[in-house]
């Protein structure tokens, strides 16, 4: 009766499609709100959304370590409370509560439909409160492009990059939930090299394909978290896309990293796919050579294996696929960054959000931003109506999905957009 | 009877040392607990300390926009909700509350037991929930120190120094209160040049004299803040100190700026000194040449005169002056800043901490930080007893303080210290 929440051969009662990112294995963590109500914490199954604290008033979620307030908060930060165990125990719950076998909510009408919402009903929100923002910078293709445009083929890759994840800290206030549009941000950048810097709306908007992880409570400040540890600090992943203004950031960035050329706006996926539901898509981490600080060493498969592609939807509606790329491409794991985040003693807390960097694959059709794609703007891309892009127009939507699939069993993310719209 | 807060012919029925940071004229907030009670909001007169929440149980802080509930919650980020208008009128209630002439607090005995605590049994508490944290880099004197270092005398400063306040973000969950010791942090260094990277307590423990203010609710995601209305956004102002580890800054901080070099932690002073009782002390701001963008240009005394220096307190307890500075060596004013960080659409909230960077005057003894004062280890200090110093040891204690003076009006920040414990 208690076949583990991943079996791939689970069933539902509710129906999915063979083509859901979101069957009985996979139950993502979200925030939804309808009918104008405040937002309540939500799974997801095929084309429906279940209420959370429907079922935690009716006492199905019970004995796992969370409080049945923290089904009925603002943000799933309170119920990420009791860490991973809880929370491990919590979509078990789900998972025998949504069998085809299991009649206690499958029969029960009352709570049927005050627990199921058709998911075009549901506005989905910013899954968590969000602490702090770190931004790496992990795949080493796209260093390695950036490191060929701006600098030197030769050596392309800065000398610290092989020995440890570089990252920087993001601005948390600007990250907003898929579907917010985003205006092209203003500032200052150089015309050409040589002349005096002018301000106005960016000249090169782009995208950057990433996925980030969102975490438990870490460790209290001095105290460190080591690789073996890691993957128990985090609560799931979602697709990020890092928006970005190239030639603000071109002009801000030495000597102290970016700043406003990206702190205008991050869009997230709203669903969170925790770690345990991602665990049979794993695969081998790459060889580290030279080999890593022992603080950064680790065994097993770390990585995982996500199919990631981005899109340009023009007005019109119809979307041009610019990038396929994986999950599996980056040379960091994440509990490489999350080690070396915290091996000074930095102090993680629940809710912080820790995006990958641009995901380049080996191939030029797999590189993560309109930057390498076009390679600065040198090769236009043709969309679909037969207008070049070099970087991003007002009016296109950018678009980004990833899901994982093995053994018949489809797990995704849905999709992550965001609209262009004109500066203000 | 309704005299400005600022005025210098007030007096307060409490008694106030000439040379206290906090005589009527000042009325900072900060968060305070006593007897293992949860922390209130509380601002400072004298030696005493005054629980607001007890001020606004008996109604005496009706009718200012400010809910009660306020002055019970566990950060002042609510109390700050109303905005300057109510943060104003806030000060100019207890200005009057205090004051030698007005009976209504001062001979109501259970009031006065109930609200009034000497301050040294007070434990004082990060006054707000902070949102997120920027650091500036707005000292021109710094920035050409650090060039020379680093670079080149002749090409000391970067092209962008001074078209724009150059900054980045720094991380929000290591900010600690005053008082709290700093564990020495580990990480990647390079031992030499040419050598491979090593692991282990930082060689290079340094100081950075700075003051960040902190901001009421700014923006939406696209709007912006100009220059004019800067000052309206801004609560107050605290001492901080940006604990640097320079042999992992080095390291890592090409291409994406200071992470583990700094994020180890950052101490802030406790009372909030509110921007209106800072206004007596206002002085001309810097001619800036080459002129700057008309985003970034305003008019009037957009500085402050705040004397700061910073000493190294040995376990002995005695202390030597290291730097002697000034806040208004800064290049850049906070409204600059704030215009310059909102003007791409970035979104200031309630909360927000915004640093300035390394205060140094143009005289060696002014410098902010031990790199500068020591020049790169090159030329140590000698203290009290006899001890040099190229950067800081395990033992020592960092203190810093500031104060405005004028018209016989002293205004203060009290301190921030922090004491540095071998690494974990």
């Amino acid at each position: 009766m208690h076949l583990p929440a991943n079996d791939p051969a689970l069933r539902s009662w509710i129906p999915v499609a063979t083509d859901s990112d979101f069957p009985i294995q996979n139950l993502p963590f979200g925030m939804g709100s309808w009918n104008g109500e405040p937002p309540v914490p939500v799974t997801r199954i095929g084309d429906r959304v279940v209420d959370l604290s429907v079922l935690a008033e009716a006492g199905l979620l019970d004995g796992l370590g969370i409080a049945r307030e923290a089904f009925m908060a603002p943000q799933l930060n309170d119920l990420m409370a009791g860490g991973r165990t809880a929370v491990r125990a919590l979509r078990q719950r789900l998972s025998e509560l949504l069998r085809h076998d299991n009649p206690s909510f499958r029969d029960n009408n009352t709570l049927r439909e005050d627990a199921l919402l058709p998911a075009d009903q549901v506005t989905l929100h910013l899954p968590v409160r969000i602490g702090d923002y770190t931004d790496f910078y992990s795949s080493r293709q796209h260093a390695y492009n950036v490191g060929c445009m701006f600098r030197d083929p030769n050596n392309a890759l800065l000398p610290n990059w092989l020995h440890l994840p570089v990252g920087y800290h993001g601005r948390a206030s600007s990250i907003v939930v898929s579907g917010t549009p985003i205006h092209r941000p203003k500032g200052q950048y150089k015309p050409a090299p040589d002349a005096a810097p002018e301000f106005g709306p960016t000249r090169q908007l782009d995208m950057e394909l990433e996925v980030a992880f969102i975490t438990f409570e870490g460790n209290t400040l001095g105290q460190h978290i080591t690789t073996a540890e890691a993957e128990e600090k985090i609560f799931g992943l979602v697709l990020f896309n890092d928006w970005s203004a190239r030639d603000i950031q071109a002009w801000e960035y030495v000597p102290l990293g970016p700043f406003l050329g990206k702190n205008f706006g991050s869009s997230m996926s709203p669903w969170v796919v925790t770690l345990d539901a991602l665990e049979p898509f794993r695969t081998a981490s790459p060889v580290q050579d030279p080999p890593v600080l022992p603080y950064l060493q680790h065994s097993g498969d770390r990585h995982i294996d996500i199919a990631l592609e981005a899109g340009i939807a023009t007005p019109d509606g119809r979307e041009t696929t610019i990038c396929r790329s994986n999950f599996k491409h980056l040379y960091w794991s994440m509990a490489q960054q999350l080690a070396h985040h915290t091996v000074n003693g930095c102090n993680v807390r629940c809710g912080d959000v820790m995006a990958s960097g641009t995901i380049s694959g080996d191939t030029p059709d797999s590189y993560g931003s309109l930057l390498e794609l076009t390679w600065k703007g040198t090769k236009p891309l043709t969309l679909h109506d037969g207008t070049e892009r070099k970087f991003l127009q007002d009016g296109d939507t950018l678009v980004m999905r990833g899901h994982c699939v093995k053994d018949g069993v489809r797990i995704g993310f849905g999709e992550v957009t965001g609209k262009v719209l004109p500066a203000i």
